[in-house]
This record gives structure tokens, C-alpha cells and sequence, in this order.
């Protein structure tokens, strides 16, 4: 009962901030987070789990940490279940578990930092974090703005991908003290800008570089658009616009180490 | 009375294959069904519309057409609004638009074509339209198993980009024979393929080319494997793997022509 008020207290972002907790939903998800060292509070489990064999054989993961993890796992009812989870159609499990605790100091050997400066909107960010992994940056930077990074519906969307990945909310300041102090130039993605295969020209071999990229309707800030050493734009179709989260893919795709 | 009842079987695909008209829901998806050529069945209008000085602007735009199209414009209550909206708060608009007839002939100058092979998520395949329009492709081509392209979901992801660009549903068996007549190569995407970078260099210059993606899950059927002269893949981190729109995109970019 304590895990099950915990979990719907997650929902908000001041509670998430505040406990340092956030919350995994779904079979996948979970399996995800099983896999990876964070730490576990607790896991709600509904009945309908264990009526689908890959429930089951998660519920028996659950019971017998691969890692050691000791954790409660509360069997609650369906309708209570409901009530705490963030989807139409609940798998059932839940699991309550531990923020990491990333910061600029956590990035060992920067090669490329993406920056999201702004950004609303949980899907894309997910979608986003989930690439950033895929494609080896080395850590991703959320610029206040920018919607909470263990928001549920970013979490379903990333994949688990930040349950690896190295990713934080950070001020502009902190950002440009760490870019400064080690001679990372930041180059920002903005409509305006360059075409990004005239600017990628100029990339010098083994360097490293933060790439910023901005809010889906108002694109990049003043303050992270003044400390950019180059804008790139991707060369598009006048009328039409590209999804946030593809283009972003395409700008780590092209500009990776 | 009769447009509504009209809007709310459109929300099945039967529905809209038997009318071939679907539906165009919100202030900026139908600001860009005035924008293009498409034929215009009705529009139905609640309230809340007019409330809002953009809305109120559209609401100007649809009684003046500015393409010369003469439409009934249906005013009906907030209530009969939301039983034929497929969103949980409506902006009070909605269309019903005439599917243009599509087919292999529609592509004049064939450069790039996009086939989607068994694609069911409606968001991914909206975002995958938006960058196809945006990134020049002549035509997107949706084989079987592929959700239908004018699902309101997938218009809603699309952001208008289809009312312009050309797409449409086809066989396997038409794709080939198009493909083959046109001596355009097919190349598919598979997490098994060939490194991108390493295929991309044998493309030579000026030339056409057909892309397709697979199913979320499954990936590409076994006809379209088949078929395919060269299967592509994205060097990504073994972990984690790439949202389809995002590959996609990337694909598309350094594919383009």
C-alpha cells in the first residue's frame, strides 16, 4: 500500500524530484530495468501479469534478482493498479526505482554530448534518448525547459535507453562552465543555419563536440543560440518541417565520432 | 446530421476505403487541406472553434475558400463534436476530404521511393510521410500489413505532408512489376545488412532507387527480402536499437538524391 501511493505520487514531477524516484511500467520496461544496476524500491504486480507466459517468467525474474537486488514486490488488484498506472491497457508490473545520479561529472570520455534545450514534448525526448544511445554519445544534457527526463511517458518511449545512458537535467550555465573547461565547441541545429554537409566538412577527425537542438515550435533559446560556435540546418523541402526526434537522428547520425 | 454520421464511419478503415474520403482533424491539419488541392466533402464545426483567434481565422478561411471549393460548413454542439473526434480535447474542426487516387502512374519523375513493408504503428508512419515530403522522396508506397495511410492518426502525425506528396497503398507483386520495368533497384533495411556508408558508395550518381522498412518487430517479410539487390543496416550500439521513423530518416538522408 505504501509502494502503490509512492508510484501514483510519482506521477508529478516535484514528487519524482523530491524522492529521487521514478517509476517503469510494462513488461518490457521492467525487463529492461531488471537488466540494468539501478537501484529497484519496489514492484507492484496486478494478476493479469502472470496470465501471459513472458509476465510470468518476469515475475519469476522479479522473485529471483539475476543481481542480488532485494526489493518488496506487492501483488495489488487490478482497479488498484489502474489507479497508479499511466497507460489504457496495464501489463500489470510496475516497478518504483531509483533516479541515477548523473552529472557533468559522470562523463568520463566525452566524445559527443547532445543537448536538448527545451524540448516538450515526452515522446521525442524518449525517442530521442533512445537514439542518443543507439548511436554511441556519450551523454545527453536537458536544458531547463525541457520536459522531465524520468517522466513515464519518456521512459516508455526511450526504452530503458537512459537506464544506460548517461543523461541529466543541467543549467545553461553549468553547460557552458563544462564546454568551456574542456574545449568542447557546441554547434546547434537551427533552420537558419548552414547546411549541415559544409559544416560536417569542417569537423576535424577524433574531435569532440556537444550538439544542441531546440523546442518542437520555438527552436533554440537566446543564450544556447548565442554560445553556438555553428548553426546547421538540414537541407529540406521548403513546405515541410521534419519531427524533432528525426532530425536529431539524422544530425547524431551524420556528426558521430 | 449526415456529415457527422459520415465523420464518425470514416474512423473504420472499411469505412474509408468503401467513401474514400477520410478525415482531417484540427486547426493546422485542416489549415493544410486548404493549402492543397484536395477535394473537400464537409466540415464540421463545434463552438470552441471560433474562440480562438486562430480558429476564428480558419473559420473565415473555410466560408471563403480561397481555391474557389464550395463545401457545407455543419455547426453542431461540443457534445456531437467529440463523438466523431478521435482526440480527447478537440479544437472543434474537422473535415472530411476526398483520399486522392494514388497509384504507380502518379510518379512522374521517379528519384527515390519509399516502401513501407508491414509498418502498424500510425505515429511512426505520419513522422515517416513528414520526412519523406521533407526529404524529396518522389513516392511512399505502403505494402500490405502497413496501417492504412489515412488513419487519423497517422494524418495527425503526417502534419499535412501527404495531402502533397504522393502515396498510396500496393501489392508486392505491382511494386515488383513497377521496380522491374523501371529498372529501379530495390534496397532494404535490415539490422542484418551491409554497413549503410559501405553500400552508399556503390550508388552511383543520378540514379533511382527504391528504400523499404519493415515491420517495428518482425522487420522486412521474406517477398521483400527477397527481392531487395542490397540490404542496408545503421551501425548502432548492439543494445540498444533505433525507433523505425528515426532510421528512416537517416536512411532516407544519405540515400537522397
Amino acid at each position: 500500500v505504501k509502494l502503490l501511493s509512492l508510484a501514483r505520487d510519482l506521477q508529478r514531477r516535484r514528487a519524482r524530484e523530491r524522492e529521487s524516484y521514478f517509476v517503469v511500467e510494462g513488461v518490457r520496461a521492467v525487463e529492461e530495468l531488471l537488466a540494468s544496476s539501478l537501484r529497484v524500491r519496489g514492484v507492484l504486480v496486478a494478476p493479469q501479469l502472470a496470465a501471459a507466459p513472458r509476465g510470468a517468467a518476469l515475475l519469476e525474474a522479479l522473485r529471483n534478482d539475476s543481481k542480488g537486488r532485494d526489493y518488496p514486490i506487492a501483488e495489488i488488484s487490478e482497479q488498484e493498479f489502474q489507479g497508479a498506472s499511466a497507460t489504457e491497457s496495464p501489463q500489470g508490473v510496475l516497478a518504483i526505482a531509483r533516479i541515477p545520479e548523473h552529472s557533468f561529472d559522470s562523463i568520463k570520455t566525452p566524445s559527443r554530448i547532445l543537448v536538448l534545450d527545451g524540448l516538450q514534448d515526452p515522446g521525442n525526448v524518449g525517442t530521442i534518448l533512445r537514439t542518443a544511445a543507439a548511436l554511441g554519445v556519450s551523454a545527453t544534457v536537458a536544458l531547463p525547459g525541457t520536459v522531465d527526463l524520468w517522466n513515464a511517458k519518456v521512459v516508455r518511449g526511450a526504452m530503458g535507453a537512459h537506464f544506460r545512458h548517461v543523461a541529466f537535467h543541467a543549467s545553461v550555465n553549468a553547460l557552458q562552465r563544462y564546454l568551456t573547461e574542456h574545449h568542447i565547441p557546441l554547434w546547434a541545429a537551427d533552420s537558419r543555419g548552414e547546411p549541415l554537409d559544409t559544416v560536417r566538412a569542417t569537423l576535424p577527425e577524433a574531435s569532440r563536440l556537444a550538439i544542441a537542438v531546440g523546442n518542437e515550435g520555438a527552436g533554440l533559446s537566446p543564450e544556447v543560440s548565442m554560445f553556438a560556435a555553428r548553426t546547421v540546418a538540414l537541407p529540406i523541402d521548403g513546405v515541410e518541417s521534419l519531427n524533432v526526434a528525426v532530425a536529431t537522428g539524422i544530425i547524431l547520425y551524420e556528426l558521430r565520432a
